[in-house]
C-alpha cells in the first residue's frame, strides 16, 4: 500500500486539532467520520485529552495507539511543523495538512512550507496540502476533510467509480457536489491545495491504479509534471483535466493565487492531446466527460450518428460535431434504405436521423433506428436526442434506447432537453441502462469528443529513429550548429568559414558564382539589421564583401545561394512539459497570425505531418494558388530528424532554425541560433 | 390588440379537433386550459357535439358563439383548409395550426401549406404554424398547446417576464422546462413550426411591446427577416437568439428539416452584433442570458471585476473574460488600497479579488469588498464567485451580496459552484435579491457578455452621408463601373477607353510613360488568365499591346500604373439580411485564411474602422514589420463611401472591387466587376 492510498484505504485516522466545539472546523471531520460510518479507528488528538463526540482523545499523536495510517492536521500554521514531527515519530505514512498560512500567503509562509516539507521528507512522511480541504473516499467512507458538503443533511453517500482531484478545495468539492446532484458517482475526491509534496497529478496517477476506478477528473493550476502525466496516460484510465490559467488574464490570477509557473498554454494543449488526455474548459464540461467515462463502452473512431425526435435537436447536434473533434457519419446505402422503412415520411433518414415525435406513439422507432446505426460500420458513436417528453413516454424511450444500446458495442449518449420534474426517474433509468445523459445536444457532443480523445489509439514510434546529436556549446556559432545538424542528416547550404578574401572569392566561384556571405559573431542575433549578411555576392564582389564582414570582428561564412521557395521556422526548446518542437510558416503567418503548431518530443509516427496540417497556412505547402507543391514532405522529414537529434539534450536550451527554405527536394536550414541555460524555460 | 397577441390575450379560445378520448392530443389543450385555470371562454369544436370534459362542444366553429379570439386547429392536414375557412367565416383573427403534414413532408405538403396561407391571407386570418406545438401564456393562463409539459404533475405555473419563441416546438418547450427547473420565470412560450405566415421573429417583436416583458429568447432555424430584426432591436428589449444551422453540417440538417435557406453564418453574426442582439450557441447559454435579462440593471461598459471566495473560481473567471467580449477591470489605486484593508493577507486585492474562505467566519468581507468595486468607476459588471457553502453560510453570503448589490447600480452576477441540496433556498434568495446565478464562473461570464451585448450603445450615423449611386447595368463594364464609382468620390486609376493604337500610345505617354492595358469584355471574369491585361506598357509597346487586346473583340482600357502597396478586396452584395459589405486583405489572407469582415449596411460611425480591426492581418495596414503605415484610413474612407453609394440598390446584385490598392494617400480601385439578378443571393 502506497502512502498516498491511505487517503482511501486508511484503517486508522488521527485528527490533529480535533475539538467538540460546535461550529469549529476541527469538529467537522469527527462529525463526518462518525455520521457516514467510517469503519476504522478514529483517533482525535487534542492537548486537553478527554472525549470528543464520544471518542477518546489523545493529548498528542505520540500517545495515540498505533499504527496510524493517516493524519489530518488542522492546527495553526505555526504548530504544523511540530505536528509533522509527531507524525514522523509515530510512524504515520501520510498527513493531510488542512491548515492555511503557507506559500499562499507570501515569502514567510513559503519558507515555513519549505521547512515543513523538508522535515517530512527527511522523516519518510508524505504530505497532502497544505492549504487544502482534505479528501474523501465514498467507497471506504474515509473522510479526512472539513468540507461543508459532508455536513449537508441530504448529501448522497454511495460507493462510486470516478476519481476527482483538485488543487482548489472549494472548487473541487463544489464540483463534486454538482456531480452528486446530477447522479454521477464520485468514488474519491481529493483536494491538494498548495501541492507542496504530493501533487494533484500524483494522486490522479495513484487513483488510476485503484480497482473500480473508471474515470479521473482533475482541476489543476500548476503546470503538470510531464513524467507523472505520461504515467497517468499509460494507465489507460480515461482522464479529463481542467487546467486554469489558460489565458494571460487567468495566468496572472493563477500566479497570484498559488505562484503557479506560467507556460505556453498551447504547449499543454498539444501535450495532453498527444497523451490521450481530454482537456476541458469548464466544470460543466468536466462533469459531462465524467458521465461518459463512467460506462465501459469506447468508440473505435470519431464518426457520430445522431438520431433525434426533434429536428431542432438534430441541427444543433450537427452544428456541434465539428467543434468537438468528431465527424458526422456518412451512413451506408443499406442503412439509409433500412431507415427509409422505419422513419416517418416527414422525418429524415440522412444523418441526423429524425424519427420525429411519432416516437411518442411508437417507441420502437428508437430501437429500430438504433439497430440500423449500430450495425453500420461507418458509425462509431451514437447521440440520441429527445426533448420535453414526460413520465411514461420517457420510460418507453429509455427502454427502447437501452434495449438497442445493450447489444451494440458502441457508446450511445443521450441529449434529453427537458426538466427533471417531467420524468423524475429518467436519470436513474438512463444510468442503469449505461446511457450517459446531457441537457443539450451540444453538451452530449462535447462529451463524445472527450470520450474519443481518451479512446483514440495512441500514436507510436515505428519509424527508424535517426541520429542523436550532442548538446551544442552554450554560444555555438551558426557554422558550428549547421555542421552539427548536417551530422543528423538535416540539410544545410553548401559552404564553410573562409580564412581570407582569396578563399572567399574562390569558394564563391565554386558555389556557382553567387553566394551568401555572413558574419559569424556569437551573440549577434540580428545579423541582417547589423549589416552582417550579403546575399548574391559574385566572385568579383567577394573580396570587398569579405573585408566588410570581417571588419565586424568575427569569422565570415560563405554559403551557396539557396533557390527560392516557401519559408518555415522550426524551433526546439526545453519547457516544464519536456522538450517542445514548434513549427510555423515564415513571414506574416508567424508574425501576424501566430500560426504555429507544437508537440512535446519525441514525435510519434505521423506527428510531423499532423503538425504541418494544423497550420492555417498549410495549403501554401500543398500547391495552393496553382504553384507546384512545395516542401511539406521535406519539412516533415526535417521535423522527425530534429526530434531524434535533440532527444538527449539536458537542461534549458532553445534552438531556432529560421528560416528553413522549403523546396520540393528538401528543407534547407538557412540560419540557426542556439542558447542554453541562460534564460528561464517558459 | 394585434392578431398575434391573441396568443396571450385571448378571451375566448376555440379548440378545433377537441376530444375527450384519453391519450389523444386533442384532449390535451382542454385538459390544460381547465387545469391551469384559464379565465376566458373555452369552445371545443367536434363534429359530434356534446360535452368535452364538461364543456359544451360545438359541431363546427361557425356554430360556436362569438367572438372567438384564437383558434387552435388540431385536425388532420387534409381538413385544415376547411378549418381555416371556418375561422375566417367566424371572424377569428388568429389560428394556431398544430397539425403536421405540410411543407415539412415534401412538395405536396408545401402546396397544401401555400394554399392554406393564401386562404388565410385573403380572409384576414393570421396563422401560427403549421407543424407546431402551440403557445402558452403563463401570465394569462392561455394554453393553446398540447405540449406534455403542462400535463406534468408538478409543473410550476406562475406569471413570468421572459418571452421564449422557438421554431422547434419540442426544443422550445424542452428548453422552457429547463428554464422552469432552474427557477427562471417564462411568461410566454410560443412555438411557430413551419413559420408559414407569422414567423418566430414577428412573435418576438410583438412580445417586445408587452408590458412586463423583460427579456426575449429565440430559437430560429430560418434566416431572420432583416426588417423585423431591426424592429425587434429598436424595441430596446434584451434579445438572445440561438440560430441553428451555424455550420455546414448543421446547415444541411436544417435545410432537410424545414427547408431553411442557408446564408453565410458570419453575416448573421455581424448583423446581430450591429443590432445589439446577443447570439448564443446552445440552450444552456440561452437560459444563462435569460437569467441576466430578468433583472433591470444594465452595464455601462464591458469591464468586469471578479470577487471570489475561491482562488480557483477567480482564475476560471479571468480565463473566461476575453472569450465573452469583456475586459478585466483595472482597479483604481483607491480601490486596491481599500481592499487591502478588507481582504485577508493570503487573499488577493488585484482583480480577481480573492476574499478567501474567511468569508465563512466573516460574511461582511463580501459586502465590504463589493462596496469598493461598486464605487470604482473602472468597474461596469461584477461577478461574485463562491463554492460549496452550505445552508446558513449561503444565506449569509447572499444577504451580504444583496445588501451591496441593491445600492450599486451595477449588475452583479453570481457563480455558485455547489449543489442545490447544499442550500435549497439559495436560488430563490438570489432571485429575490435580483442576483442571477450560474453553476460555474465561465457561464456567469458568458451571460455577462450577452448582457453587455444587449446593453452597449448602438452605433449611430452622425457622419456626413456621401453620394448615392444608381444601380449599374446588369453587365456594366469595368470602365463604366469605375466611372460610376468615381462619381461617389471613390478613387480609381487615371485613364480611359482608347479608340486606336495612336491614342493608346499618346495616353500611355501622358500617364507617365508606363501604363496598364486591359481588355474590356463583359463576361470575361478572369482577364489576366485570358491574356487580357498588360502591366507596365511603355509608349513604344503601346501600339502592339493595343492591337493584341483589341483582337480579343472588345474595347481597350488604358490606365496609369498604380504605385505599389498592400491590397484589399471589398465587396457589396444583396443577401437575405440586407446589403452586405465585405472587406478582406488581398492575397493569401483571403485565399487561405478566409480573413474577411462583414457588415450589413448602412455602416454606422466607426463601423469601417472596426471591420478593419477585426481582420487578423490588420497589423499589415498599421506599419507592421517596420514599414510605413499604409492605407487603413484610406480603406475605411472607401468603405464609408461605398456604403453610402449603394444604399438605394434594389434586387439581387454583387459588386466586387478586387484588388483595391492601399497607399497612405488613398485606396484605389484597380478592378471592379458587377453582376445583378442572375444569381441567387446567399
Amino acid at each position: 500500500m502506497s502512502a498516498i492510498s491511505a487517503l482511501w484505504n486508511a484503517d486508522s485516522i488521527a485528527v490533529v486539532g480535533a475539538t467538540e466545539r460546535p461550529g469549529a472546523l476541527g469538529r467537522k471531520p469527527m462529525d463526518f467520520l462518525l455520521r457516514h460510518g467510517y469503519k476504522g479507528r478514529i483517533l482525535p488528538v487534542n492537548p486537553k485529552g478527554g472525549e470528543i463526540l464520544g471518542v477518546p482523545a489523545h493529548a498528542s499523536l505520540k500517545e495515540a495507539p498505533g499504527p496510524v495510517d493517516l493524519a489530518l492536521i488542522m492546527v495553526g500554521a505555526d504548530r504544523v511543523p511540530g505536528a509533522v514531527d509527531d507524525c514522523i515519530a509515530a510512524g504515520v505514512p501520510l498527513a493531510v495538512i488542512a491548515s492555511s498560512g503557507f506559500a499562499e500567503t507570501g515569502p514567510e509562509g513559503a519558507a515555513l512550507q519549505a521547512e515543513t516539507v523538508a522535515r517530512a521528507r527527511a522523516g519518510g512522511l508524505r504530505l497532502i496540502g497544505p492549504n487544502c480541504i482534505g479528501a474523501v473516499s465514498f467507497n471506504n467512507r474515509v473522510l479526512a476533510t472539513f468540507s461543508p458538503l459532508f455536513g449537508a443533511e441530504n448529501v448522497p453517500f454511495e460507493p462510486g467509480t470516478l476519481g476527482f482531484v483538485s488543487q482548489s478545495g472549494a472548487l473541487g468539492f463544489g464540483a463534486a457536489s454538482l456531480a452528486l446532484q446530477r447522479g454521477l458517482r464520485p468514488g474519491w475526491v481529493v483536494s491538494t491545495g498548495n501541492d507542496a509534496d504530493v501533487t494533484a497529478l500524483e494522486v490522479l496517477r495513484e487513483l488510476a491504479g485503484e480497482p473500480g476506478c473508471r474515470g479521473l477528473l482533475g482541476y489543476l493550476e500548476d503546470v503538470p509534471d510531464p513524467d507523472t502525466l505520461r504515467a497517468l496516460s499509460a494507465s489507460g484510465t480515461p482522464v479529463a483535466l481542467l487546467k486554469s490559467g489558460r489565458t494571460e488574464a487567468g495566468g496572472r490570477a493563477a500566479a497570484s493565487h498559488t505562484g503557479a509557473l506560467a507556460t505556453d498554454d498551447r504547449v499543454l494543449d498539444a501535450a495532453l492531446r498527444q497523451l490521450g488526455i481530454a482537456r476541458v474548459d469548464d466544470i460543466d464540461e468536466l462533469l459531462d466527460a465524467a458521465a461518459a467515462f463512467e460506462f465501459p463502452l469506447r468508440p473505435k473512431g470519431p464518426r457520430v450518428a445522431v438520431v433525434t425526435t426533434s429536428g431542432g435537436s438534430g441541427i444543433l447536434a450537427a452544428d456541434a460535431v465539428g467543434d468537438c473533434g468528431l465527424e458526422l457519419s456518412r451512413l451506408s446505402e443499406e442503412s439509409i434504405e433500412a431507415l427509409t422503412e422505419i422513419v416517418p415520411p416527414f422525418g429524415a433518414v440522412q444523418n441526423p436521423v429524425d424519427i420525429t415525435a411519432t416516437v411518442l406513439s411508437d417507441p420502437t422507432l428508437f430501437d429500430r433506428s438504433l439497430d440500423v446505426l449500430l450495425a453500420d460500420d461507418g458509425v462509431d458513436i451514437i447521440v440520441a436526442c429527445f426533448c420535453v417528453m414526460a413520465g411514461p413516454d420517457v420510460e418507453k424511450a429509455v427502454t427502447a434506447l437501452s434495449k438497442a444500446a445493450r447489444k451494440g458495442g458502441k457508446p450511445v449518449l443521450v441529449a434529453r432537453t427537458g426538466a427533471d420534474f417531467l420524468a423524475p426517474d429518467a436519470t436513474a433509468m438512463l444510468r442503469d441502462a449505461q446511457l450517459p445523459d446531457y441537457p443539450t445536444p451540444a453538451r452530449a457532443l462535447k462529451a463524445a469528443g472527450a470520450l474519443w480523445q481518451v479512446s483514440r489509439p495512441r500514436p507510436r514510434i515505428t519509424r527508424a529513429v535517426g541520429a542523436a546529436l550532442p548538446l551544442p556549446a552554450p554560444r555555438a556559432t551558426e557554422p558550428q550548429l549547421k555542421q552539427l545538424l548536417a551530422g543528423a542528416g538535416i540539410a544545410v547550404p553548401d559552404g564553410r568559414v573562409v580564412r581570407d578574401a582569396e578563399e572567399a572569392a574562390a569558394l564563391t566561384a565554386a558555389l556557382g558564382g553567387r553566394a551568401v556571405f555572413k558574419a559569424v559573431l556569437p551573440g549577434l542575433l540580428h545579423k541582417s539589421e547589423a549589416g552582417g549578411v550579403r546575399v548574391g555576392v559574385t566572385p568579383q564582389e567577394a573580396r570587398d564583401a569579405f573585408q566588410d564582414l570581417a571588419a565586424l570582428g568575427g569569422d565570415v561564412l560563405v554559403e551557396e545561394l539557396a533557390a527560392d521557395g516557401a519559408e518555415a521556422l522550426v524551433g526546439v526548446r526545453s519547457s516544464p512539459l519536456g522538450t517542445v518542437l514548434t513549427v510555423g510558416l515564415g513571414g506574416l503567418f508567424t508574425e501576424l497570425l501566430d500560426d504555429v503548431a507544437h508537440r512535446v518530443l519525441p514525435l510519434a509516427d505521423g506527428d510531423a505531418e499532423r503538425m504541418i496540417a494544423e497550420l492555417r497556412g498549410a495549403a501554401l505547402l500543398h500547391g495552393a494558388r496553382g504553384t507546384e507543391a512545395v516542401g511539406a514532405d521535406a519539412l516533415a522529414g526535417l521535423l522527425y530528424r530534429l526530434s531524434d537529434a535533440v532527444r538527449d539534450w539536458p537542461g534549458e536550451f532553445e534552438l531556432d532554425l529560421n528560416p528553413v527554405r522549403l523546396r520540393p527536394d528538401g528543407a534547407i536550414v538557412l540560419d540557426a541560433a542556439f542558447s542554453a541555460g541562460d534564460r528561464p524555460a517558459g
